[in-house]
């Protein structure tokens, strides 16, 4: 277990970021800001193709129709004017009537955190990343692979507290499979809400659980329920059963989620070539038929329902079955997920994926190309953002620590560039003249500790340098880091009051039993 | 010594690309195409920002000027209208010149291989790209980093020619240092032309090196030398000594090929921070400065002649002065001066490059960040395409492969993305309906063996089976994959004749001594 090894304390080596401010003592990072994309995002095909894919999924919602097991939803389904039959599980949809139903969607709105100034905003140019969710394994490499448990999700929450770049915690990192199912949700959501203060990503799995997370999420931002109907604290994600299915604890995860003005993110898991067909334009059809179907539905919930649009479309090894992630393939459905989101004007919800087994070149090369697909297609939210391993199998503590350089060097690229007269430097220009070096110059002098972004993995060193050192590799540099990190966490501020109410709810709820754990 | 070591063969085992048929029996990839980029280049900064970068430029060359150590550049330049003083090696330009001078230049080019299966055009949304060049090391994992030599020189052109995604070669992947620095060029561009059958980039060391790799190209083009003048065949790259000065070689390099019609790709060389400005605006300034001056030289020779506008301003690291690449200040400069070539409509030169010193995730993310830089900034040329490492002193056989991977993966995100009914797959959905899978289908079936592009080194076993077949890391299948590649290699057919003229060249050339080599 890692926290039975010593910890070596935070070097502290790294250095401030512009002079805006320092965090952590021992963490040099910029301070926690929204980001947004300084350009508009990459219309990877044209609109006329957009259209065929938007006129399909209309079509196949009204001419095949999904299921829907949940009998209370297939009832508001037909309330707002589905096709649905008595006794029949299949529901179909006019265009006219997904058309109108998501026209109630807010096209950006604010995600709030029990800490504010941990706010973020979707939609639009804006762009926000999450921790790894949902893995069953995490792993680091003194330790090998285990399965998740309470101490080691407890550190990634941590981790995502302590690193600026990580704007929200996007669900259980791990699954700590060492609480019982029945009260792991009263266990990970107090967590949540003691360990960080930033946003977080609740469960749809049963009322009961919904309710729980309503309830201890209401308590630690303080407010009434009528308050938080008008102020999203939390989100869950929304995963439907390709094809064409939804499910009951999902559609319950709905009703109570968007009836409390919380949002819920309607993520396909559309695999071409498995679950849905393996042609990228037709798995982004089924995946953009079911996002709307699922999107309609919340408006049918409550008009005016917080929720984003979740692409999840990737490719399988057709030789093994086996997700890929950080393909080609992958990033032209992030492309085109994020144009169909767009045309909707629906908030975009992307991920930080790879398939690779440990932290090598592949893990950086997929994970970069996932990055770079969400932040080019237009994601304003980032899930998965540090850890993911393994196809999501694994969250890795070396992985977080690349991936959290990774999420720094991509912020650092949306950062303004300044063609200021300063900054144009013709005076040090004509200072230096041909032939000279700008290193001694006041203009260098001036900016040089903060021109840049150091690096938390890369060794720049020269060969012999870096051979003389023991050549070491970067997952080796990620190791020592998280330690170091972990050791600089400092836990959040929380309101005593607070505190002891949110207390007394899990401990009431615990001595009833938790939740049921039948489904 | 890699070819004194056993060389497995070639397994075969990659799929075919969709039926386009194979090339090499061992290697299965795409056809050799040019290369676009289906959507507009991104626009990092804003138009008003480009303008302040430009005008800046001009302002710079107008009041401080730059050094100009060839005299008969220095009278080209005064003869066009440039400000130049008797004994003074300082140059002034004045705007409306350099503004006249560049308008001359042509937006688009094709250039030339010996094979015109393998021409590759310039300019607009084309993209190519080409192998490493320049690097005094060179490496692989078995027998560990040695300096440049012929036989590894070679190995490295077998390389480029079997790789169709390599539409050029760059320049010497390594220095071979084993042959006598008179003769280096006679014999490299010799390989050149009998291992490959792409276009290839020549140095300009020295007016004797530059006349006979222009009449070596000649001949291996069978052109006589009028015919020449109208078509580009091969390219060099002529880097400024950032700040300010343009040296002898380089101004005799460009004299001697853009009055031969040979394009020649002006790239200053902008470490911001050392021979740059600290803040990009400023090195980008003096990047756009240089490049500006150099191209409008190339007019100032002969109007119309083919040139381009190199980017390499990268940032280094103050902690030590080494440079870094793949930063985010590089993916910033590299938007950024495609946004400047695209506003003189000129042809855009950048690279993938890395600092790292093997073939770990550092490596892949610095090359990754590097290759969407180049691809969204606008890049039409992508120098250093395979096996950059170290900052550019080590070409790394493992790295080839990791970029050939990356460049193809590159590729297929650029290829287009059908929306025929037939790929919207509604048909198919149907068939399946709600919780089914899609590979038994007809739709399926019929495309999954080309759905998808392969990956070379990507491993996508699950954990177990994976870590049951020793947990291999990405270098080490690279490693494999560049033997059984080498092995696959096929020399291009050349005609007798001209291969006789070729020989014939080179000997009399070596009696005569090859080039001086007082530079």
């Amino acid at each position: 277990m890692i926290a039975d090894q010593p910890i070596p304390k935070a070097r502290g080596r790294r250095r401030s970021r512009r002079g805006e401010g320092m965090q952590a003592p021992a963490i040099m990072q910029r301070p926690f800001a929204q980001l947004t994309r300084p350009y508009p995002a990459v219309e990877r095909i044209s609109d006329d193709q957009i259209e065929h894919i938007h006129h399909a999924s209309l079509e196949l919602l009204s001419k095949t129709g999904l299921d829907v097991l949940h009998e209370d939803a297939r009832a508001i389904m037909k309330m707002a004017g589905a096709d649905v039959k008595e006794g029949d599980v299949r529901v179909r949809f006019d265009p006219d009537l997904i058309n109108g139903a998501i026209e109630t969607v807010p096209s950006e709105f604010t995600l709030h955190a029990r800490n504010e100034k941990h706010n973020v905003n979707m939609g639009g140019d804006n762009v926000a990343f999450a921790m790894m969710a949902s893995a069953p394994n995490c792993s680091d490499i003194d330790n090998g692979r285990r399965a998740g448990n309470q101490k080691d999700f407890q550190n990634f929450l941590r981790l995502a507290q302590t690193h600026n770049i990580l704007h929200m915690t996007g669900g259980y990192p791990v699954e700590p499979v060492d609480i019982h199912a029945s009260a792991r949700h009263l266990d990970c959501i107090h967590d949540y809400i003691t360990f960080t203060d930033k946003a977080y990503c609740i469960y749809s799995l049963g009322e009961e659980r919904v309710a729980d997370a309503i309830e201890m999420t209401r308590i630690a931002h303080g407010l009434s329920r009528d308050q938080m109907r008008d102020q999203a604290c939390m989100f869950s994600i929304i995963n439907t059963n390709s094809p064409l299915q939804l499910d009951i604890p999902m559609m319950q995860g709905v009703m109570a989620l968007s009836e409390m003005g919380q949002p819920v993110v309607i993520t396909p898991f559309t695999l071409a070539g498995a679950m849905a067909p393996v042609t990228i334009a037709g798995a982004v059809t089924l995946q953009n038929a079911e996002a709307l179907a699922g999107i309609a539905f919340t408006q049918m919930v409550r008009p005016g329902a917080p929720v984003m649009y979740g692409g999840f479309t990737s490719n399988v090894d057709m030789k093994t079955g086996s997700p890929a992630f950080g393909t080609p393939e992958y990033m032209q459905a992030q492309h085109v997920g994020g144009q169909l989101a767009r045309r909707y004007s629906i908030p975009y919800r992307s991920s930080n994926v790879c398939a690779a087994n440990t932290v090598d070149s592949q893990a950086a090369y997929e994970a970069v190309f996932s990055l770079w697909g969400a932040i080019n297609g237009g994601a304003n939210m980032v899930m998965h953002g540090a850890g993911w391993l393994e196809g999501g199998l694994c969250c890795s503590y070396e992985k977080v620590m690349l991936d959290i350089d990774l999420l720094q060097m991509v912020s650092e690229f949306l950062q303004p560039v300044s063609t200021s007269s300063d900054d144009l430097a013709l005076d040090a220009i004509e200072e230096v003249g041909p032939a000279g070096h700008f290193f001694g110059t006041e203009h260098t002098q001036e900016r040089y500790r903060d021109a840049f972004y150091s690096p938390i993995l890369s060794d720049w060193r020269n060969f012999e340098t870096w051979q003389e050192g023991g050549s070491p590799i970067a997952i080796e540099r990620a190791n020592a880091e998280w330690k170091s990190r972990l050791a600089a966490y400092e836990p959040p501020p929380l309101d005593p009051v607070i505190r002891e109410e949110l207390e007394a709810f899990v401990a009431k709820r615990k001595a009833e039993g938790g939740a049921a754990t039948d489904f």
